[in-house]
Formats: structure tokens, sequence, C-alpha cells
């Protein structure tokens, strides 16, 4: 079990899907940061349950308490514990899969390698760990805005329902103006259709986000194993559910040709310097080049679903697993949030990482 | 700068293009390994410069020295440290760049993060770094022999041309029987005549490369941070010219229900648990699951081209870059030992992680 | 700042001396250990204030409750958050200090480092944090059951007072039987009314805990750097006001001839190896050997006295500093569990590291 | 095997006694310091044997390469590698205890720990490892030359022969001045005769250093775990034979009460805040506060004697080991730099630890 990321911004997570509490413990945020916890609350209540009738109907406060770290609004430099009770535990919805294995659920793997396994909710398992990303990646969002860094993810695929606007296109102020998190009103309302459909055949679909990163200064990164894109991929492969990654041109831009693909210089206007296309995506070499960072993340469906399916249980014998409990149909809506809290607790990390490099 | 990778199986890599040499120190490996002198130089020879007319003409002949950690044939749990000489130093083939800005190279942004510049040959950015990874990645191969583990790579697409077979139809113990390593011999002809084509043309392309993982224990990867495949992500992305990164189903996945999606457990004649299909690609909540690992890693085209291109250099003045030296104008050929060798070093890790879990 | 401790048995403590709660993550325990609740909290009643007239009559019933990762009353591999809720408050004892640098105290270095400092009772500098690690430290003793080693801390020395006798010359179970946990009645005796002396002038006094730890198996330990003796330094060296460490001959041992110092091997009637003398202290090359593993932990006079001392403020303007609270006059008999509980984490660490050399 | 010792500016040693060569990788040194290899040389050559009479007579020439991170004279902020290729390699003198464990030493722990061992010369857990620690410990010392520290280590202790004064007392400079590196000239005569005499009886002598560090900054140094005390503990633990650590008013504070230990503040002439004594060795809380930090390390006597000495072999049988090679009966001198490399490698780590604390 690995529960710590970051080198120097360090987070610690903790918490099952249903025991007594979930958390985080950063350590390595420097003192000084007025610590906002409105913000942090309102970071959590993008993520958590019940917010519309495409996400599980779970009822969950979500609501977070500092137990250190802090004192008189200011963050110490000491180790900031946040917890986050479970209210909703229910634990007698999830008794028949006590000795289930849900098909593409971690119940199976867990088994195996811990011998031991909180069956409640998946446990550790849970996609509930994350509220705990959110709120450290609440933490450093603040960090960063010292050096005015913007994070903004939306929802660009639900299925075979694609957005196709470049997110320049877009006005990324609308994403949280509906339940998909999708800036585009008409998508979005199709999504959401396309969603609630999904939800009641008790079905499940995936998707795509898609995240944007505006003002990271040239020279972040720590190449040749720590580059930029790998972390942000270590770190969004790290989320429940998904199972692709791309930045810049990403896969498409294989079918391109070096002369088509290649980000000619130039220097701008604001007598900086810019390259006249974006197809590496802000980052070359491993290190941030001050142009706009845009990646994609691959969503699968999620595992759960209202239908009977074929399994086994621990015993090896086949049983019917049939879907119960309040479930999201897809993942996508809520985990918008997640995606750019771990983009924040990465790049909070290679902001202290970058502090670091210099001779005085 | 950081070119340590690996918790416990753990490698430091060295050395630019044009310096002294390059090399790897591994610490953390067993002792009582077989050190097998020519596997690693075979390896080595797999990823060497000359091999074909589509790979660069450089000549480097890459013969690894053994400084430690190895006595009478038998790794002796002390750090392994190997060193490759580097023997074609042409830098008056760079000195002409020495001032400028490469169009998507890590010129710039080196420069601007570290002010000073080994500019030959592209220093530390250059992919001549990988081949200490690709010693490294032998060792752990060995180590990996132990499970009786495989990792085998293959060019899948180059460019816009696609070999539309599952890994699973394909006979990979031809991969190394043609220059592209593709195993379809018919496919890999028409690869072969492109990257020529686009060679003459002095332009670069991309491709994708997939990789095949048979025999990996239940019970590898370590959530929630580290899941198998986040750090197999990583890996893959920390290499040169990498844009993205998918696994199992990945980005084809999203547009799949769950109940098609999902992979059914059922007991084999083997007696071993299986699923009967393998979107989760062999890993699920960032365990292995026993199953087949595959992955996809997109290539982009290399920056270097050899026709000119507008630019900027250190003063910021408009310069126009005219490709010279030798380059690839595909790199995928050459990368397959990378992506295995990566691999190979993220499993060794984890193989050790995993007997760290146990109580006894 | 970091709070972070262990390669494998890794734990986060966080927490302030008077805000809300003090705690910690332990990630890295493996699974299957029974969660045995009333130990932890017997190791936390020894280190807990108000126990005898020579500890602090401060009141905190240090009760600690487990928020994750134990399921069923057994560990489940994932991190394991311990809680102990601050009961005792009285911020107001320490009004008078808040913008004062106490003499040898923490307060100034923190003011510098952090700019930010949470003036109450010492805030993270205070030793209160220790409890933190004597709850994660107990686990670690249940990890280590499992080899069936015995760690066995005792006061060997309180100012110039000082018990000259060999640990294999006294009772280690009595240990507990006397506030001041030296396992010498007599002595213990003379120490009490010593400390007590002390604390009616309203002075402190250090001395010296030895630990003893049998059991440990041959192999233990990772040189070069993290040599088993170096990191148990270090873990010893890191208990607030540790001034010096020693282990095997010490200090003493530089007067000896290498033919006096020399421990000789020999086969025993067990069929083991060992050495006539132990003059190594169980570690040769950083390597347990098998032997008892034996250490002495210098202890300075607590900071805090009832006295009044000179000092500077904030503003760099003399003041006195007049003591006020209530405080210990000797910190060693409370620091006797937390010797222990560092020793049981760096040992349970280098078990999980042991495992992980192994090929198969 | 953990030969990696720090977090940001991170080392990793590799290399044997009477293996091909020696060596360290520097891993996040940052870019532009003028790298000056004759300074790392002289630092080389003050560990090196064949020094004088009362050092080993072996020759090795310890003639350092970089082979990488290295440009026009300047660091490039990628890894530094370094390598010390060994000339004496009579691993004749070795054969005869090929089998057998040497008192003392780490023949039986390497053994039983690793299964394969090199022999020739103790191979890993030889002192010839430290070599490669003064070449990073040089480069280290010149990254804290921006910030105008000096280290300082000299013997103040051979056997029961002690340096009866302070360091202030002492012209450090005279250091260097005599074979024995102890400042007092009158003493090192003495000193000098006693290890000589030593020599000539076949027996060897341990003793004590002593290390000054002048002009840390405030605010170095990372609680609670790694202190800044600490972790100069752990280093200078990891150097072979040392038994233990104590800085400040060390072992002997424990005898002061409170009031007389305690360091009270005031301002200075300088207008920067000082103590009036200097108990707290310069570090409090574990942070540095300004003033000088100094400690004393205990060496044990070198296991290598001229004498006969009764042990067993492999096969458990007894045997009597003989010394025979050429070997140093104090290793106190030749120490010397190596605290001092270690010193300066703790304390670079630390630099860039603390720049990364900042906001801004």
């Amino acid at each position: 079990m690995s529960s710590t990321y970051g080198k120097i911004f360090r987070i610690s997570t903790f918490g099952e899907s249903h025991g007594r509490a979930i958390g985080v413990v950063v350590d390595g945020c420097p003192a000084g940061i007025d610590f906002n916890e409105i913000f942090i609350q309102s970071e959590l209540d993008r993520r958590k349950p019940g917010q519309s009738k495409i996400t599980t109907q779970r009822k969950e406060a979500d609501e977070f308490q500092v137990l250190s770290g802090v004192f008189e609004g200011k963050t110490t430099g000491t180790p900031i514990a946040m917890v986050i009770p479970n209210e909703d535990q229910r634990s007698k919805d999830y008794g028949h899969i006590s000795n289930q294995f849900r098909p593409s659920h971690a119940d199976y793997t867990y088994s195996a390698k811990y011998g031991v396994r909180d069956f409640r909710g998946g446990g550790r398992s849970s996609a509930r760990e994350t509220a705990a990303r959110v709120a450290a990646g609440a933490l450093a969002k603040m960090l960063l805005n010292f050096d005015s860094i913007t994070i903004q993810a939306y929802v660009s695929q639900v299925g075979k329902m694609k957005l196709n606007k470049e997110y320049w296109e877009l006005d990324l102020s609308k994403t949280e103006n509906n339940a998909v998190r999708c800036p585009d009103e008409t998508m979005a309302q199709q999504m959401f259709d396309y969603i609630d459909e999904t939800r009641k055949k008790g079905d499940s679909i995936g998707g795509i986000i898609t995240c944007i990163i505006k003002g990271v200064p040239v020279g972040w990164g720590e190449p040749v194993f720590d580059k930029l894109h790998a972390e942000l991929g270590k770190a969004m492969l790290g989320i429940n559910a998904v199972k692709g990654f791309e930045y810049g041109s990403g896969f498409a831009g294989i079918e391109l040709y070096g002369s088509e693909h290649n980000d000619e210089f130039f220097v701008g206007e604001d007598q900086k310097v810019h390259t006249k296309t974006n197809h590496s995506g802000g980052i070359q070499g491993g290190i941030s080049n001050g142009e706009d960072i845009y990646f994609r993340v691959a969503f699968k469906p999620v595992a759960t679903i209202m239908q009977d399916q074929e399994s086994i249980n621990a015993l090896g014998q086949k049983v019917i697993v049939s879907g119960k409990g309040r479930h999201d149909p897809c993942v996508l809506p809520r985990a918008v949030p997640i995606v750019e809290a771990m983009a924040a607790l990465v790049l909070a990390d290679f902001s202290l990482r970058a502090k670091s490099n210099r001779i005085s």
C-alpha cells in the first residue's frame, strides 16, 4: 500500500469507504498561506455525492475538519491533517457481496494481495478515498495562487458523445453551470440525457476529461524520470477508473510529420518566448515551457452496474452478482474536481522542487 | 533533475550524449542473480544506432563495462554500476546549434531551467541516455526470470499505418526478424518503406509501441498512488518523445457500457482465477490480477528533421535552424527495447515491494 | 518540516500541543496483524502526563481512536490512522510567552524558519507530538512479535546519579515497578528523590536511557548509509532533548585496543554463531549479527524551568522569562516508552526491508 | 543495500575495495557551480592511503575522473558521476580469509545477509568506499561556499590521550600541519608516537573526531524526524567504525541542571540574535540557530590487527585469523576528511530543502 504522494509537498491519505473517517496529512506545505476553509469545502462539495439525478444518491455531507498545522488562519509549516467523517455507513448494503468478487472491481486483487479485505463499499479501493485528495488539492491550489496558476478541467466526452471543440474555443467559466461539467451547454444537455438513459438501463458509461493549466512558469519538471508530464500521467492514472492519459498532441500527434508537429519558437509582444503551435502541450523535455499545459484523461465505465453478472466467490464457486446500492452511472462529472486536485498536487510539488534547484 | 527511479530496485542514470560516458547505478538488486553480461550487451545492441538504413547512421558500439556489485559471476547485493563510454563525439556537428533553440527540442527549457546547457547532441536530454536504462532493464529482466515473466514490445503503428491485429493474433517471436520490430512481416515491410520515404524527405514520423507482459503473479502494485499501471504510465511517459499511454481497453474502452466492459471472473481448468475478457489489461484496482498486462505507448515524430525551420536563439533573435547530423527518421524501432526495459524496471521494483508486504 | 519516517513501514505524524488533536498515519503496515487496542492504550499510558509527582501534573487522558486500516480486528494492509484528541488546552498558560523566545526552546528557530508559530505549549516542537510515535511504535511492536523481538528501555542515569550495572545484571521486568523506570529499586528511589528535589528547586535535570533489543535475526540493516545503528541513532536523536547516542562499546570503546575490543566468533551450544564478547552491540558493518543490540541515549535537562531567565522577545528586546505551567523536572521516566517506540519503528521498517532483499 | 543518501542533493555510491572502480553519482546538484577538480583531488588526497608511517602503506593514487554533469567548467544541473579506478588490487593478500569470519568485521553479517560476498579487502564493507563520499562531499563544500559555510574537523582524542581544549582555544588552521590531524602540535606529536607504538605492537586504537561548522544560516533542519542533528548523527554513524555521536553539550550535558544548561538569548553588536552560551551546539528544536555547530564522533579501534585471533569459518569450524596486508593502526587521521565530507553532504541537502520551504 502506498498512499503517499509527492516529494516535498507530500500527502498521505487514509480511510475506507465505510470506516470511521477518511482524511489526509499534508507534510511539506510552506508556512504563511492563508488557509481558506470555505474554499476547501467548496471543492469537496464539487465532488460529493447526491449533486444531481445523474450522480449517486448517497448522502454524505463531506464536511472536513482541520486537526493541525493551521494557527490563526495561516499555515504554520507543520503537517496539516484534515479529516472527513463518514456519515452514511449503510454496511448492510454490502453484506451480500462480502464474499463475492464483483467483475472489474478490486475485490479479487485486494483479497489476493492482502488476505484481509474491508468489503464495505469497496473499502480502500472505493473512489470515496479521492475526497481526501480533493481537500489536499484545494490546499495545493492555494499555494499555486502565488504564481497565478489556474487549473480547469471539464468533461469533453461521454461514451461516443464527443465535444468537438478545442479548449480555446470554449468558455471554461461555464463548466460549473451544469451537472455534467461540460462548458458547452448544448453538448452538456445531450450528455446529461445520455447518462440518465444509461442510468435507467442500470448500466454505466465512461468518458474523457480534458484539463487546462495556465500560468505555469518556465522550468518546472525534473527529467529524466520525473518529467512534468510523467508525474501528471502517474497522478491521473492513480485515479480510480482511469485507463489512459495523453498530453499535447497525444495519440493523434503520431500521425503528423515532424515538420508539421514541431512547435517553432518566437518572441511575442509580451517580450517572452512563445511557440507558434503548441503540440508540445506546454512541456518540452519534461519541463514546462510557459505555454498552456493541456492533457486528456480516459475513464472506463464504472464497474458497478444494476444488472446481474456472472462471477465467483472467495471459494471459487460460480455466483450471480446483482447490483444494489446507490452508484454513479458515469463517474465523469464528479471526477472533474479530482483531476484538478491531482494536477494541483503535482504542480505544488514541482513548484517547491523548482525552488530547491537554485544556488542562492 | 531527478535521474533516480524505483523505491527498492532503484536506478540512478547519468551522462550526456557527448560527454565522457553514460551509465547507471542499480542500488537494491538482490544478491545471487547470475549476471549475464552477454544478455545485457544483446539488449544494448537492440537499441544501438546504425542497425539499418532507417535508423541513425551514427556509430556507437555501446559496449558496457560493469564496475561493481558482481563477484564471481553473481550479484552481491551491493550497488551495480555499469558504464558505457561515448565513442562518437563529433561535437563539431553541433557547434551550429550551440546558441539556437531547436523547435520541439529541450534546448529552450533546459536553458531556462538550468542556465547552463551542454548543447552537444542534446546533452542530457538526448535519447542516448536511455542506453543506461536498457542496461539496467536487462538486469531487471534477470530478476523477473525467477518468476518466469516475459516482456515483449513491438511496433504496432507508424504514422497512419496501423497494424489491425490483437496481440494474441501475432507471433511475437518474429518481432526481431525485421528492422522495424513489427511481428507482422507484411506490415513490417510497409512500415519500413514508409519510414524510408520519410527519411528521404528529411522528415520524421511517430507511432505506437504495444507491450505485452505475461506471467506477473496476482498482487503486484501499490494503491492508491503507486498503482501498477500508474507506475508503468510514469515510466513510459518518462521516455523521450512519448505523448500518451493507455492500458487494457484504454481510450477506446470509454465508448463501451459497463455491461460490455466488465470482466467476469471464472475458475479455469488450471484451477486458477481468470477473467472471460481482459479489458482490465491484467490490472484491477492498481494490482495485477494474473491476466496478461498490455499497454500502448504513443511516440511523437522526432523533433530533429533535415529541413529548415524558423526559431530563435538565446538572444531572442529569429534564426533558421537547419537539420544536420545523423538522426532517426522514426524512433519507434529502437524504442522497443527501451519500452521493455522501463517495464522491466517497474516490475522488478514491484516484485521486491510485494515481498515487503508480508508478515513472515 | 519532515514528519515522515520509514521507507516501507512509514509513519506520518501531525499535531500541535494545543491544537485539536495529534495523530499518526502508518502506511506500509502488512495486513493480517491482530490489532490490539488495549496494548496501544497501555503504551500511551506509560507516556502520558500526570503519572506521579515527578512528572508534569497536566491531565491528558491520551485516549486514541483508530480511524482506518483495521477491519474485524485485523490490519488490512491499508493506511492506519490513529488520532489522540487534545483535552487540556489551557492556552492561557502560554499567553505570556507568545512573543518571547524561551532559552533553549525551539521558539526562536521555528519563528525564524517558518515566520508563523503556534506558541501554545511549544506547538509542534512540544514533546506531546511523541504520543503519536508511541501509538505507531506499539503497532510496530505487534509486527515485531512475529519474530519474537523484545525491546526494553530503562533509565540508567539521572544527572550525576549513575546505575553502575550492566544490563545483564538487571531484572528488566522490574522497570515498570517504579515511577522513574529504573529496574534497580534502590537506585530508582535515589533517582526519584533527586528528581523531586530538583523539581522543588524549580529546576530540571537530564540523564541517560539504555535500551536493550533481543531476538533480532541476523541480517537486518542496509549499508552503507542506512546501517542499522545509523537509523537507530537518527531515530533517537529525533526525540526532543536528546543530545547523544552510542551503541555497543560506544564512547568508552575508543580507549580499548583492537585486540581487546574485537568480538571473537564461536558456534554456541544452540548451533548458532555467537561472539564471545559483544562490544559490537549486536551490529557489525551496519547489519545485525544476532547478539543483543544495546545502546544509550543522552537527554539534556528540560529547557522549561520554574526560575526567571533572561532572554529576548520577537522585537529583540530584553525580557525576563518566568516559568509557569506544569512541566516535567526530568523527562527521562516518560521518555522510556518513546525510546522503545522509536526503536520499534526502526526495526519494523528494517524487518520489511530485509524481506525485499530476497530473490524469491 | 542502501547506498543512496540525501533527499534533494542525493548521492549514490558504488564500488568494492578490489573491484574495477569505486564512484558516486550526485543527482540534484544545482547548475552553475564552478567545478573545481583540483579541490576535489586535494580532498581525496587527504583521505588516501600511504600518507605517513601511521597510515596504511597501501598505494592508491585515488585519482578521480568526472564522467558527466559538468560542461565548460560548470555544473549543468544534471547528474555528476565521479569514478576512482582501483589500482592496487592485490587480491592474493586476501585469499587466506576468503572463507573466514574476521572478528568484528562485516564478513559474517554480509555472508548471512547476502549469501554471496566479495571477500577481497572487505569488498563493499571496506572503508575504501568512503573515498566516493569524499569526492561528493567536496562538491557539497563548493555549494556551501555560496553561504560562506566552513566545516573543520580534527582529531581530539586517541585512545586515552585526550586534547583538553575547547575548539575556540585552538587554531584550526594548523590541523593539516601534522600526520595525525590534531591542531595542537604538542598533543599531535604525542598521539603520533602513541599510534606508532600501537602499530609496532600489531594492534589498533580508536579515538574521537570533533567537527566545527561555522556560518550555517538560521533555519536549516526539518523537524520532527529530520532534525539537523539527527541527520548529522545518521551520517556520522554511517561511517565505518563509528560507535557514538554527540552534539553540543552531549553526554556531559546531562549532569547539568536546566538553569545551567539553558542558552539565554541576546542581540549582539552585529544586530543578530545570539546565545550567551552554546550548549545547544547551534541547533534548537532540530533547526540551526546561527551559532557554531559542533559535534563529536567516536571511532572504535580498527578491527584488523596483526595478531592471531580465534574465530570460525563459513562451515562453523574454529580457525585462527592472522592479520596480514597493510592496514591503519588508527583510522582517525584519515577519517577527518570523511567526517567533513559527510557533514557537507548533510548541509548541502538541508540548504536545498530550506529553499523549498518558501512560498515565493
